[in-house]
């Protein structure tokens, strides 16, 4: 595919540039930087691994200290488990850039990803700068997305577009993951811009908010990243009222394009989960609560058993319930658990469904999209988490490839 | 291997006998009986998923009815997820076996492994019994570790003598697992018997203590079984003094002999997990309490990253690392932890030891038994589980079996 069939729209205020600094590998774009005009305004949300690598600890310190004008993003070393020597790397790839644009270090936020417990070569990407930040470009979003990739085999790029009284503001973005995934605050990397006129506070709740709906429900191994990281930047370009309400029109609408955003990017990243031959839907209804959902949800999409029966197209749901049973709920009564396969329904009162024929979940099972449906009858809340199968391809790739 | 290869002691006061009643297969062994002569006593442990199978439901009612006089046990179908019907015909397996006997139903303790869903074939069941029964003999053991298995490649048989006041005690035991292995209160399937006179009590006590470090301390892949089931029977031919006191020279002795067994046991069936390559020891040391050291334990057993690692002989420690800070403990300082393979540091001081080589790190990885060692450095309580690799047989096995 090349660059030019990944439809989107620049963002006015942002610019983009990519380059190679032979990070991992020669000849491939692997750094990648975002200006952003003075006046944008930076949520983000980051990992909750207690590893997390030295740039998400950067990251979080230059963001509180003053709005970011640049995001230096690297791919093919993750900056992770490198101790003090890995926060000063990260320091000394910011000043770099710094340096040559004239700003303060704290002005730009470091974001790495790819091997973890490598040093930074940051004399590599110290030299890569001056060329990549001569060719900042409004249209560069495609040539980013590809050089965040790591063991992506696809670029991940999305914008929404959506009116505030009169004026059309934008909504793009870019993500990376693959492997790794189990993302507990937001995806591996994932930066987003819009031109609206938000406020920080106002913000940083979209921000939080879409990405509970999106990154926060995807698993592709359940392994979450050191390097997990969402950036949602607003330029402020489009010159709107600013956007203030978190209870208004003008928020529910930049929500809704944020969210839109980040549900298709992420479950663009599901799709090109390592391995994936399948996009997985698990749905918990009738919970008592959000947790209880989520956590049948995650064990049926955290098992081994699943998801290489979903690779086979087996519709194998006695494996299915026995995730369910061992998912930790306490009380459940299995009697009154309904499980359905898409629209057939498989599992009710503790064993398989009288009307339950193996052709019609065979069927479902050969698709490449498939819906778990696991109603508890306990509660009335819902949830759902996007997961894929488990292939030879996922064992190829990750006894292969040095994550 | 022939059963002449696998040693063993009888246990005076059991009997057993194996036959093909063509469950699932034709042809092979998939029927055991065992005989326990008046006076024993059992104890037994089952599984915590919710969705427990039939057989599990009425093997807990039966033995809170009277002490067993027979243990019934099929492989080829798991009698899982068949809601009534299911405990109608693992009730009408038992009455089968207990007409012959001439015993009541309740004195015969059903168990069922292998596929999940499908209705048990309780006629084939009740044809093949009358020549079982009339085979039964103390030095069938190694026949009937062979009988119960499913995706086992190998029968796990296991012997242990101790002395008793100048008697020589015997604790033998069959096990069966090898996927949908991580139990919770005991592995799949395990039958041990020992000849000593040991208060019910005492002996349930004995078994759940043994289980704890051994059965319940092991993990394939993170799938807790519908059926796991794990049995202790004490025929008292031996004829000592009863053990009754927890505190005593003599329970000491059993329990030591009992953990002896189900530890191998549990150690054979990570061993033989579906694809496995490696055994993997993981001890997770100077935690807090024991629920945290076994809850980075097991994140790091059941890390698909770090299983696909591990098959490919990679020293990969970065992710290692990322299981550890994604565990879930709380307040967890990095800068504390130390993480050694074997007996090569790889992690201090949040990043890679200073001392470390990938030379030594792949030296110890290249080995088929493997040690990680991670020290929190909050505590004084240690845990260790013992798991296996991810390979691409795992994969190929639970793509094309149906469990």
């Amino acid at each position: 595919m090349s660059d030019s069939d990944l439809p989107f729209e620049p963002v006015a205020g942002v610019r983009l540039a990519a380059g190679a600094a032979g990070i991992r590998y020669q000849g491939r774009d692997d750094l990648v930087v975002l200006a952003l005009d003075p006046g944008t305004t930076c949520a983000a949300v980051f990992t909750r691994n207690a590893f997390c690598a030295a740039p998400v600890t950067l990251a979080r310190r230059h963001l509180q200290a003053v709005q970011p004008s640049y995001l230096l993003i690297n791919s093919g070393n993750a900056n992770a488990g490198t101790g003090k020597r890995g926060l000063e790397d990260a320091h000394a790839s910011c000043q770099a850039l710094a340096d040559l644009a004239g700003c303060g270090a704290e002005s730009v936020l470091p974001f790495s990803t790819g091997v973890i417990g490598e040093h930074l070569p940051v004399d590599r990407i110290a030299s890569a700068l001056p060329a990549v930040l001569q060719s900042l470009d409004a249209d560069a979003w495609p040539r980013a997305a590809r050089a965040i990739m790591t063991t992506d085999t696809r670029p991940k790029l999305r914008s929404v577009r959506f009116d505030l009284n009169g004026r059309t503001a934008t909504v793009t973005g870019i993500a990376k993951g693959s492997g790794m995934i189990c993302p507990n605050m937001a995806t591996m990397l994932a930066f987003l811009a819009t031109d609206a006129v938000v406020d920080p506070e106002v913000l940083q709740t979209c921000l939080r908010s879409a990405a509970d709906r999106s990154f926060n429900a995807v698993s592709v191994d359940g392994d979450t990243s050191t390097n997990d990281a969402c950036v949602l930047a607003a330029t402020g370009a489009l010159g709107n009222a600013p956007i203030e309400d978190p209870h208004g029109a003008d928020y529910a609408a930049l929500l809704a394009a944020v969210e839109a955003v980040c549900v298709d990017l992420a479950t663009e990243i599901v799709r090109d989960g390592e391995g994936a031959t399948k996009l997985v839907r698990i749905r918990v209804e009738e919970a008592l609560d959000r947790d209880e959902a989520r956590q049948v949800a995650y064990t049926i999409a955290h098992s081994p058993l699943v998801k290489t029966a979903l690779f086979a197209s087996d519709p194998n749901w006695g494996r299915i319930l026995a995730a369910v049973g061992r998912a930790g709920v306490a009380d459940l009564d299995i009697d009154r658990i309904r499980i359905h396969l898409g629209d057939v329904l498989i599992v009710e009162e503790g064993g398989r469904a009288a009307s339950y024929t193996e052709e019609a979940g065979a069927a479902v099972m050969a698709g490449s999209e498939i819906d778990i449906r696991v109603s508890l009858g306990r509660g009335s809340v819902d949830a759902q988490i996007l997961t894929c199968d488990f292939s030879y391809d996922y064992v190829r790739i990750n006894a292969e490839y040095r994550s």
